[in-house]
């Protein structure tokens, strides 16, 4: 029998923030100790996670001069080298620090903005230092409470002008690292810039560089927006954009909950795994999720390897689902593969469509029935684990 | 004193639909029969609306042949040619008829995907016909209920195929003709492709033409998904896209209310016509609600008028608050106006950014204030008709 | 191997309205035929329900006369008899004729408001007379669009006064029959009156007699206002007012989707099921939902037995997570049964309480962890059917 | 002209937590200062505020002994004695300090429950010894983000328990106070219990003392689940058991805004006072918002002004909207007096209701118009200030 064990393949990776989440909220107060970022390192390894993701604050204190800058990167490093754990993404904490409680990049405050431009530039280093591939941008603050304090228009002219910025940056010391962008319709500020991926996708389109910059789409982001992550990850993979992604569970459209993956909706978690798994993508499986505040330390680890476990056990889950001549026979009743036919013949005009005769009779073709519920059923078996 | 009247350079126009809707709901039969065309025409008409759009089907029954298309196309020009009233949008129903269950550029059947785009193609030639601009396409049937059911991939294929299609014909006949796409989270399916303006924005990017093709946002639609509708148009003007919209009224994450505009979230429809009305926006603006079905006729055109008097209200208020010496002090004492200003000096380089010394103190910048609540009052309070 | 076939005792019961929805939305046209009653009662009773519900107006006419309605009751009868199947309760349908637009028994017409009372109370004779023991109201149309067309007080005391009429009528006749009222948000008004769970058990409270009535809690409906289905009738037993439940599926705060049971918050169906059958709830288990309008006949029945069997099998799921030695030392480890023992020591009074030294300390107890995170992927992987 | 200054009678009232809030959220450290509450005190008298509210904790450093405590609390007295000010209302804070991570009075924890209710009955005397009328409790982390880890039902169990306690205690020292509990549907907690007015009402008659215990409704946490608020208090009122109640604003279902009264649903405020004017409500208007951490200490009393100022606005909106000849007619139109005349004659019986003829044609009523998006559009109006 599977024990669900992770594996360096399975590309599992972790935010320092999250299992250093000392569970502070808008309400209560820690419960939890800081956390050594050097142990987490060590305590992600041996429950077999491959990668440790963070922003520069979560490890280097925000006001570090070079000199301890350097020291705590050292350590840091030599945990990663005892460990052969990855840094497979870094991030930059624009959001924490009052100065950026009107954003960063897109602070109405112009030395506002290029400080938070050099703290993302002295990041990028620091991510090439270390390795890492991906470099992720959550515009948390980027936002407002109040339409009339910001000129949404020059907003999005600045988003673009800071990250066309740091691309060029990349370009420049010819770094290998490209740019994801995170999107969150609200929280903290009342309504973010870049909502949704869809939102993130069309704003790479107007990039200097777009082939630098994709999105990092978070399960619990789409869902407090009520919207459906498959589909958002999904057309993000079929814009060739989906260059990082950070799972976890929600429910719906309250505060941003970061439970585990596997909590919240399941079956979204379920179809999650199918699609990245047979859609090719070779990303890490980046967990972005805060342990509950009602746990010790222990509860973090536990909590942690659930989120890998989860992920293993959907994998196996989907795999079945898809091996099973039933549910083959159900797609076919539901002629889900004859969408991947185009709807024109090879060279047909439009013309020639709208003269085709074809005898088609909507009425009847109205009848046609398509057999969704069965093959919904099947797979709500296959997650609880019914073969 | 404003007697709020208004005025064909106003641009104002209402789907036939709208109008004409009857009141069926999911609970609910008809409140009211069915309202004849002709007379919608002449009633706006009346009322001050300067153009009418509609779906195909609104106009033309489904089922009619050619003599009956054309008796029925004629009678609705001459209405038109009596009152003046333009049909500056035409849209197609792609989602009333059963054929259309499982959608119809992105059905699973090739056959009724086929059907669907011929029903397109033919509804251009009205639109080229009745001289329209705009070709709405609102995909209300391209989603799933299950996961399991859609590629979700091969789904964006084929609608990048349906509407690349649409373009190609419009160019080939050489119609002066630009097609908007009008996103929406969900219902009637459970989850439709496409669900944000920025979903759609990107979406347009994949296409052979890009530059034939925008966004349609409505008002409820962007706030079913707890988005902010002035940002949403923001990002569509910002990437040249606003070439529609719909405006009507809506109460948060619930179902489609389609609430006659300025009802709903008064402050959003404020700040909508402030920035409509600030950032050059040409196009119509445009009515999709539905008179609640409470009412007889006297109510549907009591409401319409209402959508047109309550954005001339709020145009005026508007006007009011940008001219008000107090709220240009507040703008500035927020730093609104910094953000047009580019956040590199003219030339800057990356390196030089990144060096550049300035003397920048977080925590002093971190304690100015942004004096967020003052503009925000002011706001409010010129809506509230103080000033 | 558990075949999860449906039995008597199981007490599975379906509405008439849901294996006969014939698949009408606010954007679309019927997909599928009218539904005979009298099929409906064998369809069911083949697939192993135990019980059939419905509104008058399901089985009856809106316009019937006399001799109409014992005609079709008889035949409904009759078939009842043939099959064995029970009506453990009949609802009324004073939403969907224009005359209940504004409300049945809070319309502002008197008249309308004595119409609908009457079409109640004929109803209530229909109940007895087929043997139901529950009757729900639920008041899909009591509410509104605007608060300014609503005096809600008013409407409070006319919804009482309606349900004690009821009860007056069913005490005067010696019925043997409960009522029990169905809170939803929204939909088909902007605003419903008891809108949740909490607020039927405080209005029943109202009532001239509160023993005679109960609420009808609707997963969906809950979930559609982001609440906790489980809290909701977990309060709703522990006031002894759980006289009858809803069974369906919903995707958080959107339309009421009215899937069959299992589709939707699947970790949340198994915990209703496992409180359910843990808690002495010995009423019938109710499905309320619609089967997909992209089915045909095949798929209503396919969606309906796959409601009873999703039941059975997290019914089995539920007994192998408590009887799980892992799973009872997690609950010891959570505490979970400390909740059930007095907080005072028995006959302590306040003042002891206040006075008392116990030697506590916040800050060490502070620590203590809750260790939910195990216990809630103990739960997960139950569900999933690991064990 | 008005000045809109609020004055004593107008019993205007502030959480010490909303304007000494200084900005910390889930992502961002305090943007501001401690605030001294003597400060807050005085800055609030001369703004024209009644009265000021607590949390214990907000005075009183949670770990402070007898003598801080005292001098703490004399130091406030001579403040209020200065300035007039009342405090109508103290509240317990259950929620900040680690050792309420589980909750308070349903904590698993019997001897966190213990102390929970030691602190309550402590801030009792403190709320007696102050003149305080009104004890609010709200049940922040009263709640579970797994339902493994609660049992529900003996919450409900030992919520009664504690709420007794508290009015068992109240009786005994003969204080003259009545208790509000208040609802919220989550954040902090995943789900609380008692997640809104309807669930509080039903909660309170299961009390022992019903009649000492009422509600304190939020406007933003009914908005939060996507309830409308003036139906509500509505409820509350005609229970009569709106005891207090916290104004602030909201957009709709996300994690809890706190914005300014008046900010959020403005149309939704404009009912909510008109209500509360019309409806002969005598208690505090209480505003329970939190300044936005863009601002510093002049946005602070910038935004507690604007609270009451956007009050007093509505008020006189009101006002005149109801003094209105055109409204009057217009409600007369829409019925809406006629809901308050009773259903039923005088002594009428349900069987001579069932019985009488009364001619009725539910087809001629289906036909009547309701005329609400006339009145609707008055109202719209009057708030806009067009009369």
């Amino acid at each position: 029998m599977n024990d669900y064990s992770p594996a360096a393949a399975d590309k599992f990776s972790f935010g320092l923030w999250t299992v250093g989440f000392q569970g502070a909220d808008p309400f209560g107060a820690p419960t939890r100790p800081e956390l050594d970022p050097v142990r987490a390192v060590h305590r992600l390894a041996e429950l077999g996670a491959w990668g440790i993701t963070f922003h520069d604050d979560d490890l280097i204190p925000f006001a570090a001069d070079e000199s301890e800058r350097q020291r705590v990167v050292s350590r840091f490093r030599e945990a990663l080298d005892e460990t052969g754990m990855t840094v497979p993404m870094i991030t930059t904490n624009l959001f924490g620090h009052p100065v950026f409680k009107d954003g960063a990049l897109t602070a109405n405050d112009r030395d506002i903005r290029r400080f938070a431009l050099r703290k993302m530039l002295r990041n990028v280093e620091l991510a090439a230092e270390l390795g890492a591939r991906t470099f992720v941008a959550w515009g948390g603050r980027e936002g407002a409470e109040t339409d009339a304090g910001i000129d949404a228009r020059a907003a999005f002219a600045r988003y673009k002008e800071g990250i066309d910025t740091v691309c060029e940056f990349v370009r420049d010391r010819g770094y290998d690292l490209r740019l994801a962008l995170e999107p969150k319709p609200n929280e903290p500020r009342g309504d973010i810039l870049l909502p949704t991926v869809g939102h993130v996708l069309s704003f790479i389109e107007q990039l200097e560089h777009p082939d630098m910059v994709g999105v990092n789409p978070e399960v619990g982001h789409e869902q407090m927006a009520g919207l459906n992550y498959v589909h958002g990850i999904a057309q993000a993979l079929w814009a060739g954009k989906l260059f990082h992604l950070d799972l976890n569970g929600q429910h719906g459209a309250k505060f941003d909950q970061d439970l585990r993956f596997g909590a919240g909706d399941l079956k979204s978690a379920f179809f999650t795994v199918d699609l990245l798994e047979n859609a090719g993508y070779q990303g890490p499986r980046h967990f972005d999720f805060k342990p509950s505040r009602t746990e010790d330390d222990e509860g973090v680890w536990t909590s942690a390897a659930g989120c890998m476990r989860n992920y293993l056990i959907l994998r196996e889950r989907s795999a079945a689902f898809r091996a099973d001549p039933r549910v083959r026979e159900a797609l076919e009743a539901s002629r889900v593969d004859e969408l991947a036919r185009p709807t024109l013949a090879s060279g047909e005009k439009p013309e020639e469509l709208l003269s085709s005769a074809e005898g088609f009779d909507p009425e009847e073709a109205g009848k046609r029935a398509m057999h969704y519920e069965r093959l919904d059923q099947l797979a709500l078996e296959h997650l609880m684990g019914l073969s």
